[in-house]
């Protein structure tokens, strides 16, 4: 071990065998926290090449178990985001893409801190059952073509305790580790293609462009070098994704979506990523065809059918397509009023998140419970016109006293002279 | 921790309080392995400065023990060296500058390695006492005013604790770690003056001339920071320092030097470093003054009457000094001799401390038991000339099969054309 932490430490290049014996004295416990803390430093500083992440990636992901899809026909597509606020766009997009006959084998995440997750969202669905066995969750996507389900076996073993480290080593924001750690759970599903969603922004884990610009890269490289056919996009999270933020709130914007009457921003998003998964699969020679051919999926509602087709086979109620009433409802719905006229320059993501988090949306720490009801809807996004009075946000929440709340609302949500451009979709990576 | 661990990942520098919340967790056991360890590789890279080592010193000493030698009056002078093979200058040093009234209240350490130590050779002399109590060492500098023996109490245990991640996380060799390891142990022994020497070649933990300055830099600089006047020698250790190597054989070069007949390059060491010794003892105005005061001590035999004084103090047998016989004597002596007319052109220093490990004169491990009696005598120093068949070591052994031993020094003693330029004063550093 001593070794391989010199090997790095000096710059060079891991050996397959350096990382292979890395990896299970990890999993195995045989090399000490210290001397892990100490290599991951070296990443740190060092970085690493591309063989060297695919490498490591490949050993963490077989530290545990791996789904096994051969089952199910076609050339199966997964989506993974990095994470933001207002971020439903797996549901309506898995939806239009298994519309199309391409299979969705979906596996999802919970939120923690600001981010939401899927499962938490779909779980607002009264009935919804997102830990399906193996077995059902592959007889579903080979029914219907769609499942989205929580993560079953023990996945990536070795990320589990080098992530633990990392976050108390101040090693989590080196891009070898965040790319390894990511892959090696999501290849863990057996997908045959995968589509990336790098956020970037206040609300992002990477704040910074440049760092999400070499994330994605390394993400796109390494699932490829895996044999898991992969595209990315660069997508702005400075501002909440959608309008709505909370759990029964976004599968409400999520099902406006497939009804045709999503936010422009959302449905950008989803169909900017759903047309590399259509490709990817094979399904259109091009992200202009794939693009129409989702488009299809929403004007002729086999996108609505087949949500509904996914929530009634994993015992939700389908009732929720026409009645948004019967996911929980918050007691109070309170406004914001713009205090001035202008023009909306600035809605912190990370803020907005926290703020739903504040009103029992999401977690602080990973055994919170939470409140599918509360969340926020936002009329108005940058660079709308606003008039002093008219209500910003609409806060639903289960108290009535919101004072700390609004506060956060009203100090991060900014109306000033002068909007910044923003740009949703910053770059496209197909290869 | 993570905060501090941050601020130094990112290059910034640690404040004090930031050095002590390290230093004390380091203690009381309150902060993990794996964030020290991430710490010290985080140091490794981005380095510390001035005011920064001196601090994380100052912290590291004053989590142990401190002798406090103000009961002995005068500026009491103390040497350092990084360590080398053959380096038994402590022992004539000490004599030397004790002799012109120069308390030396000498703490040393033991040998591990190819590098030997001072106390394993003090202890080839039959009765030395290397043991003794803080009271007695007090008295004995203020009866005879020298003493040389090994630490008591606790020193620095930040730095064995450190010290021994160090070892097993890749960050020995960083120059703020070794300057404050070095230094939290040696100001511990309350000395006023330091004299360090820093070995550079093949033999020296600093291999590289260009580490062997910044360490020495660094440690002037700590050392006078911390209140201590220190100056520093580069010396070099590609070759063995004078003839002998081995316990008993290096305390008959010690009184060879005393008596006047000591090697050139090791006199001339001596001298150098007393030089420095007795300057900063403000003693003499200047190095070339100080020099000839100590040569005075070797001709009117000051300096060996001092270092027989200190033998008996420690309950040493005194007639060492006449009769290097009474120490171990090795069974057999068995020269290597010359197979080819030529210069010796190399003689590498780690290779002979290896060689006389392996004959029992050093420790492979903490816990082995020396033999004092072996060890090698070189008859020749590169440079010379040699003429095949003519000795040019003998090797001092209790066991008659030296095959691997003989090997060994054949194949790092050679014998070749043009000898290189050997220098054995480098660079004096007074500032």
């Amino acid at each position: 071990m001593l070794d391989i932490i010199d090997t790095k430490r000096n710059g060079h290049e891991l050996t397959d065998e350096q990382i292979d014996f890395f990896i299970s004295g990890v999993v195995d416990g045989s090399i000490e926290d210290y001397q892990i803390s100490a290599l991951l430093m070296a990443i740190y500083f060092q970085g690493m090449t591309a063989p060297e992440q695919t490498k490591l990636t490949m050993a963490m992901l077989n530290s545990g178990d791996r789904l096994d899809l051969s089952a199910i026909d076609g050339i199966k597509v997964d989506k993974h985001s990095t994470g933001g606020v207002g971020d439903k766009t797996s549901l309506p997009l898995a939806a239009m893409v298994a519309a199309l006959g391409i299979p969705v084998p979906m596996i999802s995440g919970r939120g923690l801190g600001h981010t939401g997750g899927t499962l938490d969202k779909l779980e607002a669905i009264p009935g919804y059952r997102v830990a399906l066995s193996e077995t059902e969750f592959i007889h579903q996507v080979q029914t219907i073509g769609l499942a989205i389900v929580g993560a079953t076996g023990e996945i990536a073993p070795a990320d589990a305790r080098i992530y633990g480290l990392r976050d108390v080593t101040d090693t989590v924001d080196s891009i070898p580790l965040i790319a390894s750690s990511i892959l090696s759970k999501k290849l863990a599903s057996g997908t045959d293609a995968l589509v990336i969603d790098v956020k970037t922004g206040s609300g992002a884990f990477m704040r910074e462009e440049r760092d999400a610009q070499k994330l994605a890269h390394a993400l796109v490289e390494i699932a490829n070098q895996a044999g898991v056919k992969s595209m990315a996009i660069i997508s702005d999270m400075n501002q909440p994704l959608g309008n709505k933020i909370g759990n029964s709130l976004e599968i409400e914007e999520s099902i406006d979506v497939l009804k045709g009457k999503g936010p422009a921003d959302l449905v950008d998003l989803v169909l900017t990523l759903g047309s590399q998964m259509v490709v990817l699969a094979n399904q259109a020679p091009d992200l202009e065809t794939a693009r129409l051919m989702l488009e299809q999926t929403i004007k002729d509602g086999s996108a609505l059918e087949k949500f509904k087709q996914m929530i009634i086979m994993q015992d939700g109620d389908p009732a929720v397509i026409d009645d948004y009433g019967v996911m929980p409802q918050a007691q109070y719905h309170i406004p914001i009023v713009a205090e001035r006229d202008g023009i909306v320059t600035k809605i912190a993501a990370d803020e907005m998140g926290i703020a739903s988090m504040r009103l029992g949306g999401g977690r602080s720490a990973k055994d919170d419970q939470l409140d599918y009801a509360v969340g926020l809807v936002l009329h108005h996004k940058v660079g709308d016109k606003v008039r002093q009075g008219e209500p910003l946000v609409t806060v639903h929440s289960n108290q009535k006293e919101i004072d700390g709340v609004e506060k956060l609302i009203r100090a991060n949500f900014i109306i000033g002279d002068q909007a910044p451009t923003m740009k949703l979709i910053h770059e496209v990576i197909t290869k």
